[in-house]
This record gives structure tokens, sequence and C-alpha cells, in this order.
């Protein structure tokens, strides 16, 4: 009784020349499509996250409408829903898993739409971090069909300094023998409690921390507390070989790297049609606003608007800062109505 | 033929209630002590530094004037020259060397200045990150003694967000099972690459990265060269107990953690009568101007100098940033004029 649909692709080859065989895309739909199939949202997951962990941001009091809107969340590749790791069998599973590109994600997903549903416009497709970078693809690779984008916490090509950020989490992980180069049968707990810490300084801010949110808002007891209940315990439900597999994605997330940009970053945002609202927050760590300012001065049709927040990367983010969301969502709903 | 002396300081009781037996203090000076004994700077070293690694303050050139000045150097514990857990014997080294705080490093520094050389005026403590967590000590525990401070890229008590980065650092090195709790016979090579990566993305900027400096400026051939030559290059060459060593330190550094003041950090701040320069960096990730605004706010007679640059942590750091170090040695001159 699962509450999500798979959609069977067949073999899929990638960016990377491996393939993925009778792969599997894994989605979940919110609202009906209208019969000009003109109603419809496409928000892809997030680092680590699976559908229902983007529901945050859709409801009847919400932008993201169901009753208005047929919305689309399409499971990332290597989420352990869609084909991953953990759930692809020999030769192609677990440690051979290929490497799969933000653009192999985004052209399975424009097939889910086109192949299942037949649409031919997306009103609005928007995302969280990951999902902003899905997002930023979507404009990008399907100009014509993508009207609106409204990216949050997120960028176009995953920074030099995001990669370094990124490498220790990696570093941090396998740097437990228990790992086994990625042929694990049992998780590599302490790997994975590692990476979690590493993450923890980098999701809040500075200001979060000094002003102790971490108590006074999401009520653990400690920051201890808040570092084993919050922070491991999001990684110690999920698959290693699947968090590196969508750590790769994400590092070498860029719009640009494929054969209709070949490299040309400034191109490939300039050829973003979309209208678009790109919201970066002041205090994100790994995707500061400056990032954002680079790609929004490259887009003919985009406006920058930075969240005046100290919930860092976690502004936009799944369902922690009510009082940010509210500001995304409002921003949601005037791009919409545009 | 070592370029540095020893101070025995006997048996050492420690604030954890622990000792250090036959506790040694390394240091190094430079230039002569007058005969009025006020020509006294103390710079204490940084996380992981040796004395050496201090000398790019030094010079004939500079404010830290060896023909002026009678420069000391106290090796900060656990670096590997003063007593740490790689040169302590056995019941008390390795795994099993105790806990020493920012205060014990402190208390017995004062007695290398007493006990050797009778001095009783301090003209100047300065020191970078750990150093200037040791010379907000120095300025609050011997607050008639020091006439003057100039603590860069550091603070007086560990922010809750920096305790995070660090669980980041010390949950890498010590996920890598070699480590063996501190019992290793060899190092825990890949542990201590996996801390040098994680420390990577927080010793310097988005901007520094994004503007490359570390192939522009640095002279790396790449990003991966950078991880490796100089952040892996770094912590490859230390002892991963020592290393651990000094993160509790840095993590439980807190200038009001004591019998003088008892928990009541403004109180300990308030009592600092020195003339002080506090400089952070802009930019510093985890020693962000808004904690030394705070400190200087509480200060009777303190400046806050926020250092305008990219390069982060390392912007008065060592030797790497010729522009801002100009800018801190102009400040050194000015604070010893006054």
């Amino acid at each position: 009784m699962s509450d999500y649909k798979v959609y069977s692709l067949g073999d899929v080859m990638l960016q990377s020349g491996m393939r993925i065989p009778d792969a599997k895309l894994a989605y979940k739909t919110y609202g009906t499509l209208n019969s000009a199939k003109d109603n419809v949202i496409v928000y892809p997951t997030w680092y680590s996250g699976q559908h229902y962990e983007n529901e945050w941001l859709i409801g009847e009091d919400k932008a993201v409408d169901p009753r208005k809107y047929f919305i689309i969340v399409p499971n990332m590749f290597c989420n352990g829903l869609s084909s991953s790791p953990s759930n692809t069998p020999a030769p192609y599973g677990r440690a051979r898993f290929p490497h799969v590109s933000a653009y192999d994600n985004v052209r399975m997903q424009h097939r889910l739409l086109a192949e299942v549903f037949g649409i031919e416009k997306i009103a609005l497709v928007t995302g969280w971090s990951m999902g902003a970078l899905q997002t930023f693809h979507w404009g990008a690779m399907y100009p014509e069909m993508v009207e609106r984008i409204l990216p949050f916490q997120g960028s176009a090509k995953c920074s030099r300094h995001n990669f370094v950020f990124l490498e220790g989490v990696k570093a941090a992980l396998t740097a437990d023998a228990a790992f086994l180069d990625g042929w694990y049968d049992v998780q590599p707990e302490k790997g994975l409690c590692a990476a979690a810490r590493v993450y923890a300084g980098w999701g809040l801010s500075q200001t979060f921390y000094r002003e102790k949110l971490d108590l006074e808002k999401l009520g653990y007891a400690s920051l201890e507390d808040f570092l084993v209940g919050f922070w491991e315990g999001w990684l110690l439900a999920k698959d290693a070989n699947n968090l590196l597999g969508m750590l790769w994605t994400w590092q070498y997330g860029d719009i640009s790297n494929n054969e209709i940009y070949t490299g040309d970053f400034v191109k490939a945002l300039s050829s973003i049609r979309a209208k678009a609202i790109v919201m970066p927050c002041k205090t994100d760590l790994y995707f500061p606003p400056e990032d954002s300012a680079f790609e929004v001065a490259h887009m003919p049709n985009a406006e920058l608007r930075v969240v005046d927040s100290i919930w860092g990367h976690f502004a936009g983010g799944p369902g922690t800062s009510p009082v940010d969301i509210a500001v995304l969502d409002k921003a949601l709903r005037e791009l919409l109505a545009s």
C-alpha cells in the first residue's frame, strides 16, 4: 500500500556513459490534471528527501494548492524510491550504481510528464536545495515548456565552496571502515553519524546556534540532543550508498554541463525564459546570496529575493521555520498569479 | 639541537581534576628582556601550531620586533612540544592524557613568566585563533598585569556553532576504526584526511573559493590539489590524540569558566582592563564578527576592528594573506605605540 506510483523507464543511458537497467522513477501526484493540461507544478525532492518530505509546501491553504494545481513530485534517483544503489539488483546496485547527473534526473522527469501525462506546459517548477538545482535544470533544459520557476536555497551549479563542504561530508562517512567501499551488508552507522555531525554546522547559521533556536524553536533539550536527535537521526535512517550517490549528483550539478550548453554557464542561465524568483537565504552557509545574484544577473526574466532569516539553509526548508515558509509561500502565490 | 627551551612545571593539577605529571612547557623567546622588564610580548600558539609557526608576525620590519621587544611564544599543551598525549609516558599519555583548559594553559604560561623571568608587566598579548582564546584569557585572568591585547580571528568563549563545527572535525577523525579509541600505534591517516577535508570548507570563505584564491594566490594546481596538499598535508603531519586534545581545549574555552568568574561571561569580559583591539574577519565562518562585537561591547577599553577580507579565518593567519597581515601589523604597531 504505497502512496506513490512508479514509472518504468526501461534501460536508461546516463551522461556518465553507464546505464540504469530497468530504471524506475517513483513519483506522487496531488490534485487533478485539468483538460487544458496547463495547471502543472513540478516539485522535485531535496538531498535525501522522499516525496512525502516535500509536503510542507503543499496544501489547500497554500500557494501550491492541489485543488487548483496538478502537482507532481518526482523522487530523485538514489533517494531510495526511484532507482538507487539500495534497490537496484547486481551488477548495477550497491557500490556499482552509476553516477546520475541532475541533467539525467530532469530528462527522466520530462519523460514521465510527456509519456504518462502528455504534458507540454509547466506552470511552475519549484524546489528546495537540490530541488532548486533540478528546478534550474528544468528552466535551462526545457525553456519553452517551463513558464515559471522558484528555486529556493539552491543553485544552478555547485560552487567550489559547496563542493568542498560536501567533500567533508563524504570523507567523514567513508572514513568508517564498515563502509567497505560500498559493499557493506550493515550500514556504516559510525560514518553516518560523523557525516551528520559535519552537516550540522553547515545546515543552520551561526546566529541560529547563538540564539539557541535548536532549543527554543525545535524543542531539543540540549545541543548534544539536537546533534543526535535531529542530525544523526536524519542520516541513520538513510542508506550510505544512496547518500553518496545523491552527493555526487549535487557536486557535479551544473545546468551547462550537457550537450546543449557544452559548459557555457552564462549561456545556460541566459536561456532560461521562465519568469523566475530566486530565493537564497541571507545566512545560508553553502548557497550564499552572491551565487544567486550572479545567476539572476544572467537570467532574462528573474528577480533575486533574498530571505532575511537566521535559519540559514533551512529558511524555506522542510517545515522547520514557519515564518520563512510564509514568506516563500507568498512569493509562490505572487509568481503563480503573474 | 632544538630551537626552543622547555620549562619543567612539576606535577600540574588541572581544572578537570586530573594531573599532568612532570609537565613541560616548551617555549621560544625572541629578542632581549630589558632591565625594566617592560618590553614583553606574549604570543601563544594556535590550533596544532608550534612556536616556529607563529613567526610570520615577528621580524625587524614588523610591529612585533625582536630588537625592541622580548617576545615569548609558549607552546599550547597537546601541540606535541609542551606536554601532550604524544610525549607523556604511561599512564597519563596517549588516550589517557587529561583535558587541559585554556585557563590551565595560561596559568602555566604565567608561571613561566614569573618563575623563569620575573616578569610582572606584559606590554602586549596577541594571538590568532586559539591564540586569541589564550589572549583573552590573559586579559581576564591577569588584568593588572596585561597592558594591551590584540586577539585576531578568535573568541573569548567557544560559540555553540563553533562547537558544532568542531564536533564534525572530531567525528570525522574518530570514524576511522584505526583510531582505536586513541590507542593506535599507527596514525589513523584516513581519519586525519577526513578531518582535514571537513576543515577545508570552514577555514576559508565561500568567496575565497569562488575567486579561486587556492589556485591564484596559493599556487595549487586544482581544488583537489589544494585539499590534498594544503589541508590533508596539514593534519597528516600531526598526532591524532594531540589534535583531539587541543580540540577539547578549544570547545571548552571560556574566560569565565573558572573560580574567578564562575561562569559569568560578561563579568569576565568587563574585567579585562587591557587596551584592546579585537580583530575578527568579516568572512570568518567560525568566528563571525557578531561574537566579537558582543565581547567588545562588554570590555571597558576595547575597539572592534573588523578585517574586510575574503580570506575568512585565514585573514591574519600564518602568512597566507600578506595584504591582511599588513593591516594586522599596522594595528599592532598602533596599539603598541599607545
